[in-house]
């Protein structure tokens, strides 16, 4: 089916499990991104992001744009094509990453102009602009340009902000339906920091403008996990049922779980990514230093018992050894095995779900690792 | 059988075809060996390393001996399970690599006294101590230590310098006959620089001690391919007929169809995985930067009908945008497309001899590649 479609297959309390469709395949929900920056997810072969059980890559718009340029992957036969990942791909609209990674950048209410953080050279992201972008790679979910502004803030700026970020909601819708192909996805972004009215007003007028879903922006800039999940709790309630709900850069494990638990369908973070480069393995008794010396000896695998190779067929004493010694290797195999146990995470979401069984997974899952998800 | 031997199936010219049996598996030659330094080749997942087709990889006893330490590999259950490669290794004697690495090295008749250059850690490798470490590691082929020294050199000195190495040749023996386990195998390695009496020496010396393989040590140290191939010319004739041959730390491709046209068996070289990691792709037509800007727009991959993912599966475009980016699935699609270049390379050098056609093959290689070699 060339459409974009959104099904919900169970609900147990707030959390929900579903299926999004989309040309160019299903994306399981509660679903984890891995975040594929500049059109690879770092240090890992597609085929292998796949066998984790990964449905659905992220993009960021504002490397692309930067490196190689939207028009030449358009070129060379779109994004899909140019990182051999045929199944579906959400972009961001690149307007987080202009405001923490570029130079001398500035914002009107046409968009914002900046200098690329790798040459200098001078650029205009505008929501009309950030579409064409993200249609030019060939997103299947795109996402409006939005202002994310950091927590605290007062009220009437919070407010100015989030109005600001409508606008260009409804510029970027327009720029979507000039631009985009069948089947493709635009999704709005909730913001508002952490006022209640805020949230709920922006949620309204979001609604009001339509979008194939809806993702709830400006969380995890700082607040904390017990602030975020206050936010989710008077925003998701308020969130269309019957579309796609995404907590866009979340998080660590017990993030997830605790969001999933208030009724969100889809996440994307660099956490098991960048801390698989940097030698923390992912497990479920918490994050592990593979660095620290308690390894040098020890000659179990991450986790016998697992599907994924990297997990089961190299001692913790070999990749404390890896990187130790500066091996590629190294960052291969902890990013592959800390995505691998993010997705089986989401995979253990969907089925205690189904099965109305999430209480006493979670119950599990705060024993086992410790974390607190009030 | 839990033996090792060699078995010389076919001839073309001096150019060898065979197998050499192992307790671990069969090694096909001619055959390139990948350089897994410190245990690992380097931004290669191991069971890539099979699939290119290797059948043995070499492993760095100076890089081992220092971190994690031959005892603690022995430890771990030696060093096929540690680096998760079931088959074949050879180990260097560690020599080489202490006099090209390591600080404030001194050699004397008793061995090789040298700071770590990681953390100037004491050392001293003598040829028991060698061979010790890499029974430890649990090599199946394991290396006499020698000197190497560069060429040109003086006559009275290369034979200083190989008379010694005749002596390490005969303490290494000893120390592998208390050491080794049942289908282990030691090379003795011929040495005298370019002189061809000295040569000659080395090699009757080295057969009178015996060894299950015969190295030729001290080349491809700058001395250029034509001096190269003209040592070889009046070495490899006198190499016993029934045993391994191997050229060590040798080379670019047309290095070793030559060699392979003088009778040698086994290669080893940074060549394929160093190049790799550095932007350079091996081809039938030489060897290409894939950093260079005509590659930008480039759609097409490096090698359309190769069996290799890495080599049919990206575009040169693509590849030139990761080393552009500094991206890890730069390095490691390069590698492993450069390794399945050698792995194939040395798949048609074994057909070609088996069919009595490597004339024929050269003449083609030197076309395609506009390699000499005379």
């Amino acid at each position: 089916m060339n459409t974009f479609s959104y099904t919900l297959n169970a609900i147990d309390g707030a959390a929900r499990t579903g299926v999004i469709s989309t040309p160019r395949g299903e994306i399981r929900t509660p679903a984890f991104m891995p975040v594929g920056t500049a059109g690879t997810v770092k240090a890992m072969l597609p085929e292998h992001v796949r066998a984790t059980g990964a449905d659905i890559v992220l993009g960021n718009t504002y490397h692309l744009m930067l490196r190689p340029t939207a028009e030449r992957v358009a070129a060379l036969g779109g994004l899909h094509k140019f990182m051999n990942w045929p199944r579906p791909i959400l972009t961001d609209s690149g307007g987080f990453q202009v405001m923490s990674l570029s130079k001398l950048r500035k914002l009107t209410q046409e968009g914002v102009s900046f200098q690329s953080h790798i040459d200098g050279s001078k650029h205009m992201l505008t929501p009309e602009r950030s579409i064409e972008i993200q249609s030019l790679l060939g997103a299947d979910i795109q996402m409006q340009l939005d202002e994310c502004p950091a927590i605290p803030i007062a009220h009437d700026d919070a407010r100015d902000s989030m109005l600001l970020s409508i606008r260009w909601a409804e510029r970027s819708k327009k720029a979507f339906q000039n631009h985009a192909s069948e089947g493709q996805a635009l999704f709005g972004i909730v913001q508002g920091a952490n006022f209640e009215d805020l949230r709920l007003e922006s949620l309204t007028r979001l609604k009001e403008i339509d979008f194939h879903g809806f993702a709830v922006g400006g969380l995890a800039v700082g607040e904390g996990r017990e602030e975020m999940f206050r936010v989710l709790d008077f925003t998701t309630p308020e969130m269309p049922s019957d579309k796609p709900r995404y907590l866009m850069g979340v998080g660590k494990p017990a993030d997830i779980v605790g969001a999933v638990a208030r009724g969100i369908d889809m996440f994307d973070c660099v956490a098991p990514t960048r801390s698989g480069r940097h030698g923390q393995a992912w497990t479920r008794e918490g994050a592990v230093n593979i660095k620290n010396a308690r390894f040098a000896d020890d000659n179990a695998p991450l986790d016998p018992t697992s599907v994924c190779p990297a997990s089961r067929d190299y001692s913790k004493a070999y990749l404390h050894h890896l990187f130790r010694t500066g091996e590629y290797l190294g960052p291969m195999l902890l990013t592959w095995h800390n995505l691998h146990y993010y997705q089986s995470l989401m995979a253990a979401l969907r089925e205690a779900i189904a099965a109305g069984k999430l209480v006493a997974y979670i119950d599990d899952f705060k024993r086992e690792s410790g974390e607190t998800l009030v």
